[in-house]
């Protein structure tokens, strides 16, 4: 059975939706996805360091859409596990556990890890939205969720998916 | 550089004291070491789940001893990381995170993992006090910490080491 690692923000849970929500509550205004895509996340929101250690960030953001039921068809056929480099918002920890047991209950603890760099893991699928997870993955498959921040930039030796769908045509 | 996985119960953290100090308090007398060798965790004493889930467990644990100025010279020598099946026990996460920063301030929040299992772990060389997490190890060399619930037990194919001046020995 093939191990699949899954990464959390910017794959599961939409993050930029939580971004786009409260900058425009700072600064009054709501920002054009044009206006941030192909920056890195800190450039194309300013204060964005302040939004990801604030409690309820990670809690509260939504899902990516269609992922749930194909996350838990993966899970069915593949050794999953996701795997989320949490380690630096120390905040965000208990939250992300409770958000994957409220929207993917299927999901057991020993299926979950936190990391700090993702270079440690070792799978033969990694699907994930940031460069620096996917360039140092030895594994056979490494597939780049497009996200605003990589959506100007050459897949590379990765494959871009842009949805979950297109995962699922791929994966099942 | 070679990477190492190093565990943190058992191997960094003295959680049998925290046993025999909380057996002892609620039982009202100090169990002797020969009861609890051989033993998994959860036989030697029969309380453990409440021992573990209580507040201050892992963050008061003492230090395994000589382990500091040893996991400071393979931090120079190693590409290192704490690999804690933290994932059973989540209030445990921000208490580890804590009792590491005050222990091993130079170790950074790049270099740390929780998980659940360990098959996802790639590294070279892994030192754990549990046959679960070093049997499905894949890399070159695994090292099994002496505790009392692996000390009768045959190392096979690992190599079993009884203190922090063994690992040096081996590693530095």
């Amino acid at each position: 059975m093939k191990r699949i690692a899954i990464d959390m923000d910017g794959v599961l849970a939409d993050v930029y939706h939580q971004f786009f929500k409260m900058d425009e509550a700072e600064f009054g205004q709501r920002r054009k996805l044009q206006d941030v895509e192909g920056k890195p996340e800190r450039e194309g929101f300013p204060h964005i360091m302040e939004y990801v250690n604030t409690k309820g960030f990670f809690r509260t953001a939504p899902l990516i859409a269609g992922c749930v039921p194909i996350v838990k068809e993966i899970n069915q056929q593949y050794d999953l596990y996701i795997v989320s480099a949490a380690m630096e918002f120390p905040l965000s920890l208990p939250e992300k556990l409770e958000w994957l047991a409220e929207h993917f209950p299927f999901i057991t603890w020993q299926q979950i890890v936190f990391c700090g760099s993702k270079q440690i893991i070792r799978a033969d699928i990694m699907i994930d939205d940031h460069f620096r997870n996917l360039d140092s993955f030895t594994g056979d498959t490494s597939l780049l969720f497009s996200q605003p921040h990589n959506i100007q930039s050459d897949p590379g030796r990765h494959q871009r998916v842009n949805n979950w769908e297109e995962i699922s045509k791929i994966l099942l």
